[in-house]
């Protein structure tokens, strides 16, 4: 598969037709994923209650949810979402933000991905390996961690388990169906010193989802890749994270065909 | 009447009294409005609870309700909130955010315009038509629609409806109490890629009343017309969304009577 | 005691060891005290559940609570978070944004007071001040004061009324433990408009309490200090807002030993 049409294809059908994502998000990032969406092309909308949450995410091309600061009422309206956009086919992005941190948020992914149908987990290894089943987490897992061998099988465990893909961030990053494995090399380390990156790769990823329904594995992987090659032109334009977020902003908004040719490191 | 001269004047009553502006808001917009208003001058305050909002909108100069993120809660709030204002001839302003998507924004949006007074409903075309009479929405109004002749008839009936103001954003906004009609022509589409950008214009508008209680119809007109020529000055600087919205902030700041000299478009 | 070094020792060990900074804050200024921290070197994270305030506080260098957005289960979230970091002796800031303001905010601010330790009180002077014995409030205060030796000395008693440092900033900040006093001459006027620097330093005062447990008076100094030299630099760079905030943003990540050698005055 070349994983760079791939990309393009995509791209090229978010800016086009605009897809509607559905955010349900933590306050911390609501504003820049609503900003990384409209830079890229795509059309965010934000709506946690309870009374509207179904009726939006029936209408969206995509829903993410993202449990960052996490309340009661919150996950009932992700609920709500989620089985409404289920039953219409819509994909479902899960970020786990700070799972394995409490138990509190622990148990709430463990509960939503009994409860719904997840199309696909996004986000560091610490996060998506406290949802393992015992036997990996008591060989202690850490964010720090490089993407060795024992977490890409940790990864492929769980996503045969709930049906879903699992797309771990890192310095390399691993999207896998439990069958196939991509490995994107792009991104920078100083995405991680500006809040809600990741946060807002999970939107990405939502918003080539919903511009490649037919293959959420490699869209994701395309989002994941882009996302890099969008965070290596920003580095070049600024190495310091106030100016190097709107430098990313900017590109997402104007990288192409030509860069994703050029960067794009997804295999 | 000389638009330039009430601009001017409103713009620099502003930023002598920095008037305290109420702003009861969505999570998504929160952080921009407060920059927009002190970039403007303004003073902006964001206090939502039941407990004090009502005291918070009595201190104001405007009172701003934007029902982007609704929750129950809430809306009373708002209610409390714009009662408190009503009493004391306090401007309340109104931010349809996606009345017409779900039914619960629009009866929202119905619920607090039966229940308070409001002075100027500000939003894009299909938020505000969203509120007009039955047979307007069933001839089908899409926010992508030209402000046409039949668009700006609806506003003015809504506007007569509710005795406020309707100002409609679009690539040509219009504002008109009913009788009145302005026509704004600033503005850079580019800003419709800057998460905000609409509620901080609604900010803006508060900030705009407070400033000239004696005659919202002008004061709103100039807020339109001051808020697009910034983008204008902004998209000089940069055509893209990131360093576009760090210039517009720059722009709200530094833009005097000189620019709007040169460059206000309102008739 | 040299400030010079101290400040410098804080800032190593904030950047070798990233001390996890609990913050239960606004929505205003979540995203920018995120960012803040991230760019100082810091860990932040946002957690308001009272399903696990309690949790994340425990694993915390500190815990910042902030009333700007104030609502009734977010005081009890403060509560239990507070209660388990006064428990194992983890640094608890209070920013009481508004106190004064309203009634509500000032009665919320005294019962957290009565209810937990707090380590330090960071606002402006009228904030602060309304928290003094009655006989101070009615000599008027307000934030546009000079700190005159009046405040200082009303910040004095409140610091040993509450058994607490006292920090308020203002065109010359003071830090009081109610023997000691600091005065700190950095800063630019222009940080007052952008929102949320004020919170953001509560944040990072809690990052550097975080990094000296052992001396908090002078850690807080170090905080205004570094902070305010940030702004500084920031100012050389733009004199406006929005370039102003993302240069502020860089000068947290790239600023050292030699700015503060130059720059930092400190009394």
């Amino acid at each position: 598969m070349d994983m760079k049409a791939t990309t393009v294809d995509c791209l090229e059908t978010i800016r086009t037709t605009a897809p509607l994502v559905h955010n349900i998000t933590n306050f911390v990032v609501m504003n820049p994923s609503a900003n990384i969406l409209l830079a890229l092309g795509a059309s965010p909308v934000m709506a946690h209650s309870r009374k509207e949450a179904a009726d939006m995410a029936a209408m969206a091309g995509a829903l993410v949810l993202n449990i960052g600061t996490l309340a009661e009422k919150w996950i009932e309206a992700m609920l709500l979402a989620a089985k409404a956009a289920n039953q219409r086919g819509i994909p479902v992005i899960l970020d786990p933000v700070g799972a394995g941190a409490t138990s509190y948020r622990t148990r709430t992914v463990k509960h939503i991905l009994d409860e719904v149908k997840i199309s696909v987990i996004r986000g560091n290894a610490s996060e998506v390996l406290s949802l393992a089943v015992d036997d990996v987490m008591t060989r202690g897992v850490d964010s720090s961690l490089s993407l060795s061998d024992e977490i890409v099988d940790a990864a492929g465990t769980i996503a045969r388990q709930h049906g879903c893909i699992v797309a771990i961030s890192g310095e390399n990053d691993v999207i896998t169906d439990g069958g196939r494995v991509f490995r994107v090399a792009n991104g920078v380390p100083l995405m991680t010193r500006v809040t809600g990156l990741g946060c807002g790769l999970s939107a990405v990823v939502g918003a080539f989802c919903a511009a490649a329904r037919h293959d959420l594995l490699t869209a994701a992987a395309a989002a994941f890749g882009f996302y890099g090659l969008c965070g290596e032109l920003a580095f070049e334009t600024s190495d310091r994270p106030g100016s190097f977020f709107v430098a990313f902003l900017d590109s997402l908004y104007t990288a192409g065909s030509a860069e994703i040719d050029e960067r794009l490191k997804i295999e």
